[in-house]
């Protein structure tokens, strides 16, 4: 709870450096990189895959690929040389992977996952194409948030501060009054989305982010990674592997 | 510069942890602490105090106290045994400081002003109630800014995150097209600060600094630290000083 009246805490954490300084041990992390990774895993389980499994290491893709598995990867928006395809959310709907388990490599998101993945923390990786989903999930929870923000390169990045405020604003107008917060980081993501929600691919268009995937001819996936609701899949950590919380058949 | 089209790069620095990312060598580094060391600073050097020795130990401000200079200090907004007054912006406005040296200890401010001081960064004290001298101040240097948030206890926070989008427009507007940012924490500051500068005393009311400074009874210096151009006074680190830089001739 951690609140003298009752209601969950929801907290953003802007970076993994900062993320010691919002540590829980009992809380429903949403883990997001917008530009990519959150968004290519989300994409992933909406096409069938049956499990992803998040590394951080080169020499750990090359061990999966090895023991045969499917490899997706890259290091700054380059594919890894071990892997079958690079983070591209694109890649990630291709038909054939129905039913498969992915071995995903990234620049941010996995080692954010690494780093929150402890405790009685319930970690959920979320994007804007299932927003909604992820919300109503956390909110079944009954516990504090924090939104990690995987950043770029252990950086502040516009675009995950984005779905964190809508995120934010989501759990305070739809969370049946039981979530506050007192966090500074939220209020700001928060007021930002404000700003933003009217034409996220305008204001996102003043991002450093966008700049460089434009530079890496990367940009053809900002529209869709910024589009809510293209799915309702909730991709959730048991163990070291990522499955679709929806067919637990424990979401809301 | 830092840049392909010979402006001088703006960044913004939300918080101490995020130092290393922005560490420069060559830059004109704003350190700002809005509650409450920053503006206690100005209110000194407007006061006419000569110089301020920034400390961080509670040991080195009993080791000044013992050499008989006035010694300011507190360790979350509690004034130190050893210290004659808090860090009360108030307490630096008394008569009787004209001319003297204060060592100053304060929980985030001074910290964050030893981590920046070296190579040939020009280190300045920015604060709402020097902002416009602060603005000439850095134009008049030709380098890169980077404006650094000294936060809470490592936090982001709302209100230093405020000025820091404050200074970023007035460096863009008034900079003679000499800057530019591609910084996103340069960006979102400058959007808060355009969603505050109408009313930054409701606007702050969000932030959770404000209310712990009400708990600790201390939020009587809030509307000064929001008051903009109180003073024209611009303190700047020289050796293990801060003193005016407007009295040394070389400000603009």
């Amino acid at each position: 709870m951690y609140s003298e009246s009752g209601k969950y805490l929801v907290e953003v954490c802007f970076s993994p450096l900062s993320w010691p300084l919002y540590d829980r041990e009992d809380a429903v992390v949403v883990v997001t990189d917008i530009f990519r990774a959150s968004t290519a895993m989300v994409a992933a389980f909406h096409n069938g895959v049956k499990s992803i499994i998040p590394v951080s290491e080169i020499s750990e893709s090359e061990e999966y690929k090895r023991k045969g598995y499917i490899v997706a990867g890259e290091r700054d928006g380059k594919k890894l040389d071990c892997a079958d395809f690079g983070n591209s959310p694109f890649n990630f709907l291709e038909p054939n992977l129905k039913g498969q388990t992915i071995c995903m490599n990234t620049t941010n998101g996995t080692q954010a996952l690494k780093a929150v993945a402890h405790g009685n923390n319930e970690v959920v990786i979320g994007a804007f194409i299932n927003i909604s989903a992820v919300a109503r999930y956390v909110m079944a929870q009954k516990k504090p948030v924090v939104i990690f923000c995987a950043g770029w390169k252990n950086r502040f990045s516009m675009e995950d501060t984005l779905f964190a405020g809508a995120l934010v604003e989501k759990l305070l107008a739809e969370g049946r009054g039981e979530y506050f917060t007192n966090c500074d980081p939220a209020i700001a993501s928060a007021d930002l989305w404000l700003l933003a929600k009217g034409n996220p691919m305008e204001y996102i268009e003043k991002a450093a982010h966008r700049h460089r995937l434009r530079r890496m001819g990367l940009d053809d996936i900002i529209e869709f990674s910024l589009t809510e609701d293209f799915t309702s899949v909730v991709p959730v950590l048991r163990g070291t592997k990522l499955v679709d919380a929806t067919l637990e058949g424990i979401a809301g």
